[in-house]
This record gives C-alpha cells, structure tokens and sequence, in this order.
C-alpha cells in the first residue's frame, strides 16, 4: 500500500501554530507574530487564556485572518478516586465552554494515567470521562479528539498510546463528535500507523493532525521536540498516509522545547516557516 | 482472559541478574557476589568480557554455582551502507562465539535502527541480518532472542518496537533457534501485551523475561530504569502471562541506573533481591 509522496507545501494556507510552540509569546502577541509571517491557523493553549475575555480573544484571532483550529488540551480522566474524575469532568466541561467562547470547533483530550494504577482501569476511566462528557460537547457543537500518546508516556500522561486503540475507542464511543488526533511525534513508530490513519479516515474520526520531529539523542522526555527537518520522523510520508485517508485540514505544528523556548522568537517562528515548507 | 496473580517467589532459584545491573563490578567481583546473595543466574554484558579468556570465565561463573543464562548483546543490523552491515555481521559471529566459549545459550539481539532512514528498510536488515547470521547460530547452538525496544529508542536502537513485531519477525524466519526476549520496561504499556506473550509461547519463541521498573518521572531516556517496586509497572502480573504462555526460564533482573551506579553495588543487590520477592 505504498502511497506517493506529496508535493511540498508551497503556501501556508494549511499552516497552523500551537501557542505551546511559542510559549514565551502572550496571545495576543503570538496572533500579531503568526500574522505577519503568514500563518493561518493557531491552535490555543489553555494557559494563554487566563484572565482574559475568551470570547473576544477568538474575535482578536479572527481579526488576524487567523482560523481558531483546536484548543488544547482536556482530559486526565484517570484519577484514583470519584472526587478526581468528578474535578476533571467539570474541568472538560469548562473546556468545552471555552472552546465554544473562542470559536475553536474541537478540544484535543490527552487523556491521562496514573502511575501505578492498572492501565485497564485507566482506560475504562478514560472511556467512561469522554462519554459522561459527550452531551455537553455536542450541545456546544464542539468536537473531541482523542489524541494517542508516546507510549513514553503511559505512566502519567495517557494510557492511551497507538491510533489503534485511539480508533477503538473513538470507533466505540459511535458519536460523530469524537474523533482522532494523529502525532507524528506519538506515533511515528507505528507499524500500523499507515493502516490506522486509513481506517480513522474510512471512519470520519480524522480530526486533527500534528507536528515536529524526533531528535537523536532527545534529551528531554517532555520538552526536546524538534523543528521538522531536525530529527528523523518522515512526516512528509506521513502527510501523505494522512490526506490519502482523506484530511485535508491544517497541519499544526505543536513543539515543546526548552531550547527553543530560550532562543528569538520571531527567528524560531520564521525557521518553523521555513521547515514546513521544507520538510512538512 | 484473566490470569489469576502468581504468589511471590519464595526462593532465588529463577533469579538471574545482568553484569550490566551493577555496571561497576568486574566480571569475577560479580560472580562473587551474585552467589553470596544467593542469585542463581547471571546475564553476561560482553564488555565484562574485553581481554579475559572466555571459556575460563565460564568455568568460573559455573564454579559459583551460576547459570550462564544470556550473552548480551548481538545485534545492530541496520547500517547505512554493505560495509555497515558487513562489520554488524562479522561482530555477532563474534558474539555467537563468545556465547559459545563462555557456555551461554542464548544471544539476545538489539536490533537497531538508523536516525533518517526509513523504518521499513531497517526493518528489512535486520530480517536479512539474523538469517544470514542463523546458520553460524545453529552450529554453535546458541540461540537468538529478538529484543523488541521501547518505541522511545526507535530512531537508534531498535525498529522493532512491539513484541507483535518480533513474533512476526521470529515465526517468518522459522527456526527453532530464533524466539524473543520479552523485557517488561520496554512491552509494559501495549495493550496487546497479554495475547502477544501467550502468541510467542504457543509458537516456542518465548525465549527470555526481563524485568526491572518504569520510573514517575523517568529523567533520562536510557539509564533512569528502577529496582523492580520503584515504578509503575505490573511486574508480576506480567510474569504470570509468561509463565501461562510456559515460560519457566530465569527471571532476569536487567537495570541500567546512574543513580544505582552511584551508590554502593552490594547494597544495591542486596535491594534487588528483596525486590525480587516484593516485586516480581
């Protein structure tokens, strides 16, 4: 099933930046910056909400020229007792709400775990948290992409860690608001992951697709993505696994990394510009 | 497919340990103390081998009264060029050799991976690598054990990644002398494990169990592995599906530990051994 490479990306039309990615930046400050260096989509962060008016946030974006993608993140279902996933329930609920403030049309779910409880148990826990959730999201018209995790991060971050059981379970769950969120930096290594992204698209759950690359050596196991190009993740192959299962939405470039975090900003903003063309 | 909890082990006599787990002692200080601390086995790191006449050392390890379990490591079979994948070869006949002299059955194969070049055609080398390798193996009678490797080292260390993985690999090559190494760090989070542990046992592939535990948080991608009872993983839980899958073999101990490498080793070995009955 070997599918052509796609042709570079010659304009930014399908070019979206999470706020993580340039997390030194305030909102409004990264709306200014990803404007002007032809962005066309931001993907928001929770924390660059705080204390502001959400819903004239979104019209601040949209003034821009700036399509509100996704806002990230909800989720931690797994908690050890009721009081926990009760918390995290009104939690997502406020996401929801937030979201729907700011125009964003889906919330991506990491979906949580907790060392040493049994995986099992987090997973029905996970299961259980998007369900109870759902009407509140389909009130609101917001989406829900479950987003599968590096299995790096099993322990703590989700138990949830192949587009396989990300499918599974989105496929269980049978409402056309949940859906898939594909990683190039969760899932890269997948011997299934060409097979998987087709099936999430045959099922209408492709909802979102993300971007960076691997380094060799990583030297952090939260905060050392890299730029693609960087590290060895073909994510141009991968793109073209994902829009043969037919998505055509942005392409969000998501990167945690101290060591960008220290550098210009604009500079870093213009090199990720520069990447996508290059290498997306 | 519930399987109930195994008791605690109550004796030693399936506890092996890794030279590599108390990386500061010399081979024969090793010996030395595996056996006062009653461990029963022992898994040979070949750099404990640089300079010593082999078949003497395992005359010296039987002489402790330890079994020589495994030779590690083989392996590294994908390369960038013939030349690459030439010395690879010519180094795990060496390693057959050794496994030979030092009266070790077993060489357990890393089987490695190249930064930017493309998973699948590691994946290729390393399959033409252990074939053009099994007839030196099953004239020496020394068998191979796929090591699949934790997603995290998929760019440099190992394509093969999911113990689905190496039993198709292992059962495609179809000989006896060919199985796997099921090592708990790296497997712990697939929901597939369970069905994948009893697979490699129905098929005579189950040739090795290692164990250690996933550290909350983990700070370093390669030596930050806990005494079994430091993390998060269901150790024993999973020696039950090995042992419902047959497997009756050492339960190997293997740690790469900065931090244990620091402190004293025969206090830490002593730690492990009580963490084998707490823990395993």
């Amino acid at each position: 099933m070997s599918v052509p490479l796609p042709a570079p990306l010659t304009d930014l039309n399908r070019l979206c930046v999470h706020t993580i990615t340039t997390k030194p930046w305030p909102l409004e400050r990264a709306a200014d910056e990803y404007a002007r260096a032809g962005v066309r989509g931001i993907s928001v962060w929770r924390d660059t909400l705080l204390g502001r008016d959400i819903t004239r946030e979104g019209e601040l974006l949209r003034a821009h020229g700036l399509t509100v993608v996704s806002l990230c993140r909800g989720g931690f279902f797994a908690h050890a007792d009721e009081a926990g996933r009760r918390e995290a329930h009104y939690d997502n609920r406020l996401a929801i709400d937030q979201a729907a403030a700011l125009g964003a049309p889906l919330v991506v779910l990491v979906c949580g775990a907790l060392p040493g409880q049994p995986l099992g148990r987090s997973r029905d826990q996970i299961r259980r948290g998007i369900e109870d959730l759902l009407p509140h999201a389909e009130q609101n018209q917001v989406r829900l992409a479950i987003e599968p995790l590096h299995p790096m991060y099993a322990d703590s971050r989700s138990a949830i860690n192949t587009l396989a059981q990300a499918n599974d379970l989105a496929i269980a769950i049978g409402s056309a608001s949940v859906g898939v969120a594909v990683d190039v930096y969760h899932l890269w290594w997948d011997p299934d992951l060409q097979i998987q992204i087709l099936r999430a698209g045959q099922a209408d759950k492709l909802f979102a697709f993300h971007v960076c690359d691997w380094k060799t050596p990583t030297e952090d196991l939260l905060l050392d993505r890299g730029i693609p190009g960087e590290g060895c993740i073909e994510i141009r192959r991968i793109r073209g696994w994902v829009e043969q299962a037919g998505f055509h939405g942005f392409n969000e470039v998501e990167i945690f990394s101290k060591r960008h975090w220290e550098g210009d900003q604009t500079a870093y903003l213009e090199r990720i510009v520069q990447a996508y063309r290059g290498h997306v």
